[in-house]
């Protein structure tokens, strides 16, 4: 089985959210657009595979058709998990009710114009972590669809989603059986801080670098907090944040763990074994070193045969391919990576 | 030969600095202590060594004599350099004078209190990066003594270090072969932005386990804006921050930098040569996996027997012990990090 965990499906434009929004909001994005915070920065080269536009001039990843054939079929994926795209900025925008509203409308358009399209196709529900009630409704609302198979929200945040404010969230999607994805995309932008922790990098090179900073800060945050003790059924899902720094933050939770554990008396184990259990990574953009040993290293200390998911990112720039993804790795564990652990986790069988 | 590369200097009271502070900021001193921004967290079981202290109730690390034997002698440690301490919070100040002023009066203490106490002991000039002219003429100023072989700032700031404005600090330390060294301290207090980049961490144990995202994030934009092309001569020290982050960084920093240079064309080399070329990393608190082949694969991968540096972090409650460091690594291996890259580093032979 091959899964793809982070395949982006994007709007052609605003106006494609239209139909799906309440009328207050519907007349000012007709008016002014999306109006989400945005980057800084884009890519010197390329944002969107140039190779991957649809017939007719749209951009890459608007066409659900288009990606099935283009993509899907193209590498033989068996399921591809629909991680939406721009939107996942929702959660930056000051003010909640639109971050909401863009949100449930961008949901209702992916059952609409993608998971009706091919069955191939999963969903992610985005939600905005900036009115946690407000994110846990929305999970509510479209957890019925079954073709939803986790939640999707923003790695970046003005306060770590470990803290309690936060676990409306993961009460519902754990209520639902929904893993929760981080994917990144609002780092430094709206209400949230620098995109780095030393303050703004200077361009999209620094800016890319840096981005796995802000998926060791949620997670150590998550553990810390005790969101995996609070909601033994929770998973969550870390979605192109890279692996390779996984485990020296383990490393290095654990042994502040055995120090200062007074400091969190709810954590019933070590920090590293709330991730083996209830953590999953992707792929893309995988660490490559020159050595291979050393990226199998990293896999063998992650418990990858576990932990780790393929993605490719289409149609972003430093897409991965599946046939050229960890194709040195005994097949057993390539196996588990490319499909079997995504099949438990989104319960595809 | 033995070098520990992170000693703690301590005042006992804001009143030893009095004699070096010019007479307008003493008299505040005397009215309200250092007026430093402090942490928000403490360690929940002892910040000093309770088995550190000197005679007479004075705290652990404030006396030169009582370190050289508790700590120098009882290991055999040839050189023992002097990291201060809580006023590294200067360049979290927001008066850039009165931060400067701290710093001065801090380093000319430190040449009369320890470095003229005993000839093991070598310096660190603190600066403060918030004013980086000021940093300049206190490194010009204190460069001519020897003993100090290193200038010390803070690793967190509210603009990544790696920015122009702060190249005159860099051009003063290159000019007098002076390595600038990063210590933690001053994360999420003064002028500076939250400790994590996902807002303030709950506790000490969060706040701690997260402080090597400041050092990634310092060091990516360093290589990136091209510090050490347009100073050759320039080298950074890395203390206390870990190193099990680093060959995730320097791979994604690689793999990055392979698609998009045109954004650094600066650059004439691979990020990861400019780390093994400029950048050493000390120990203390070096990252302890159950599987010492894990540890052993990230030396490997950071070129360990000339980037990294013991140091013990004396007189701190996660203080490591000389004959306690790495001592399953190959006597040659072990020797280079023990002392043999430190005194190459600050010329101690």
């Amino acid at each position: 089985m091959l899964v793809d965990c982070d395949v982006h499906n994007l709007v052609s434009s605003p106006f494609d959210l239209l139909p799906h929004l309440p009328a207050y909001f519907a007349e000012q994005v007709k008016r002014h657009g999306l109006m989400l915070p945005g980057s800084s920065h884009d890519s010197p080269t390329v944002f969107l595979r140039a190779d991957a536009r649809p017939p007719g001039g749209r951009e890459p990843g608007t066409d659900a058709k288009f990606t099935a054939a283009n993509h899907l079929d193209r590498y033989g994926i068996d399921i591809g998990i629909l991680t939406g795209s721009s939107v996942v900025q929702v959660s930056a925008h000051p003010n909640a009710d639109y971050g909401n509203a863009i949100a449930s409308a961008y949901n209702d358009w992916t059952q609409a114009a993608w998971l009706d399209r091919d069955p191939r196709y999963r969903g992610s529900i985005i939600v905005n972590h900036n009115d946690p009630e407000g994110a846990a409704a929305e999970i509510r609302r479209k957890a019925a669809d079954r073709r939803f198979v986790q939640v999707v929200m923003a790695s970046a945040s003005p306060v770590p989603l470990g803290q309690r404010k936060f676990h409306p969230i993961y009460a519902a999607a754990a209520e639902h059986g929904l893993p929760v994805a981080l994917h990144f995309g609002a780092e430094g932008c709206g209400i949230n801080g620098p995109a780095s922790v030393a303050g703004h990098p200077s361009r999209y090179l620094e800016w890319h670098n840096i981005i796995p900073t802000h998926y060791q800060s949620q997670l150590n945050s998550m553990i810390c907090e005790g969101v995996f003790e609070k909601f033994p059924a929770f998973k969550l899902a870390l979605i192109e944040g890279g692996l390779g720094w996984v485990p020296h933050l383990l490393w290095r939770m654990d042994k502040n763990f055995k120090g200062l554990r007074s400091e969190a008396p709810w954590l019933r184990k070590l920090p590293s074994e709330y991730f083996f259990e209830h953590v999953r990574v992707t792929t893309q953009p995988i660490e490559e070193p020159e050595n291979n040993e050393h990226l199998a290293m990293v896999l063998e200390a992650l418990h990858a045969e576990r932990t780790v998911m393929f993605a490719s990112d289409y149609p972003h720039w430093d897409f991965d391919a599946p046939d050229g993804t960890l194709t040195w790795l005994p097949k057993e564990l390539r196996a588990r990576i490319m499909g079997g652990t995504a099949a438990e986790l989104y319960r595809l069988n």
